[in-house]
């Protein structure tokens, strides 16, 4: 099966650790060129704009953007427009009436959108699921709690207003939604905003799935040890995510889960959906970030410096 | 044909000022119960739960939903569960996530839901959209502009955190994406945010509806006259809406319009709905509402006081 040329659109950290990489070593994608006002990747041509990109490199089949989410109805309106299958970064978008146009577009256009959530290609995620059904849960708590220093360095977009911790938060919620059976309601929401920015540094929300409750903390300035972690306590035994769902144990033993990167996973499934002609856009964890910050109250915390 | 036997619940400000004497002209509609915690409308019996009336008055067909946005779900799912069909106030609930549940919860349950835009039925609206269909926009001006102290005195539930000015500001989006002929993509958005209070006062929205700038003003504070104004500049002429769109005009000229009350048009459409075993559940205003939220800056200002 011949490869399917890809472009990537914005080579930023997320670009240059995950996505440059997998697409290196996959079988079924191979990068020919980039959009970007910066630097291209190594022996890959760039250029400013999809319509520059496709006047010199014509047989581009696909594009993954990694550009920060605002702005992208534009980008992937001029993508779709030059027959491209369009993979986005998550979050899809700066808001929910943005992202929720995204997979109408592309269908009018006959073509692929995969809005993707990195996290839910964690290796423990499906395990987690499938040990899930049928269990009767009590109680589900999350913290998701790191330090945005290390993981976002100097990236200042992440603190206009808006996302904020729910960048990682985000996260997140994606997996929590893949593994747990029923929705999440929202009961309620604490954002707390450093004096000096615009975005939450820390979030406390309080949901419920039936009547069991799920108890949710975002953290972007922890120190020492960082925690990815999700604990579902069900009548039957307890089950832990850590490590951003890369982990898995259930009563406290380890599963043993196979060595396969999220990254390659997500790709795999994008050329199952260009193979297939199918669009994935499922936009309820944007949603309920939005749902936060309509709802949550807010306090205002202690300046954030980098 | 016999009338559908329908209860309110949530008797207050909305449900005595327009619901109930709505429903005693309506030769659709009988009201014959009510769900409150306070005094039901004279001459019908209260209950504290749709359990406990479905009890005493087993014939109800369907019921008028007018609490708070926030805990209905609990309250559909209830109604659902009785065999109402249900109709709902503007907003349709306190989270974009739980709003999304109703539509497929009232399906699955075969019963017909009607999330309500009382603004959409104004007079103004449906010559307005057809006025505009061709017409090449060039800027859309909206003024919505009130005093809360007039229109929700005493209502502390409008200060919790969330909805705010937007409880006003939702009937100007949901007439703007009513008249519009293509989506709003929200630029820019400042909320401010009274330093005793934790919902929003007033708001500044900047939309493009294609190539169009869409400027949205919201006030809850507005002394003298009040403003409920769309004005859409086009190349072929101005058009504005006046008096919530009530009142219409073209190149300042006014367009006679039928005198036909909002909410006696809502429950018409209501009762078609009803015949027709449809949902109408188009939840895109809520979604600007949440989209302001999360994509807006926040403005601390002076203390609010009913």
């Amino acid at each position: 099966m011949s490869k399917i040329r890809i472009a990537l659109a914005g080579i930023g950290k997320i670009a240059r650790d995950q996505h440059i990489p997998t697409i290196a070593k996959s079988d079924r994608f191979e990068l020919v060129a980039a959009v970007t006002r910066h630097q291209p990747p190594e022996g890959v041509p760039g250029f400013t704009s999809v319509a520059e990109m496709m006047e010199a490199v014509p047989d581009i089949q696909a594009i993954s953007i990694c550009t920060p989410p605002r702005g992208r109805l534009k980008l992937i309106r001029e993508a779709l427009a030059h027959g491209l299958d369009v993979m986005i970064e998550k979050p899809p978008a700066g808001t929910i009436a943005e992202a929720a146009r995204f997979q109408p577009l592309a269908e009018a256009a006959g073509k692929v959108l995969h809005a993707t959530w990195h996290s839910r290609e964690a290796a423990g995620v499906e395990p987690a699921r499938d040990w899930l059904k049928g269990k009767i849960i009590q109680k589900v708590i999350c913290n998701w709690k790191e330090d945005v220093r290390v993981w976002h360095p100097g990236q200042e977009w992440i603190w206009e207003p808006g996302i904020g911790v729910f960048d990682p938060g985000i996260n997140a919620l994606s997996v929590l939604t893949a593994i747990l059976p029923e929705p999440l309601d929202l009961q309620s929401a604490e954002l707390r905003v450093p004096e000096n920015r615009e975005a939450p540094i820390a979030a406390d929300l309080e949901y419920r799935m039936g009547d069991a409750p799920v108890d949710v903390a975002f953290d972007f300035d922890q120190k020492g040890p960082q925690s990815w972690d999700i604990i579902v306590q069900c009548a039957e035994g307890e089950l832990k995510l850590s490590m951003g769902a890369s982990k898995l144990a259930i009563d406290g033993e380890p599963v043993e889960l196979p060595e396969d990167p999220e990254y390659a996973r997500l790709y795999r499934h994008f050329a199952r959906l260009v193979d297939a002609r199918q669009c994935d856009a499922d936009l309820t964890p944007f949603r309920h970030v939005a749902d936060a910050f309509l709802f949550g109250s807010r306090k205002q915390v202690a300046a954030f410096n980098w």
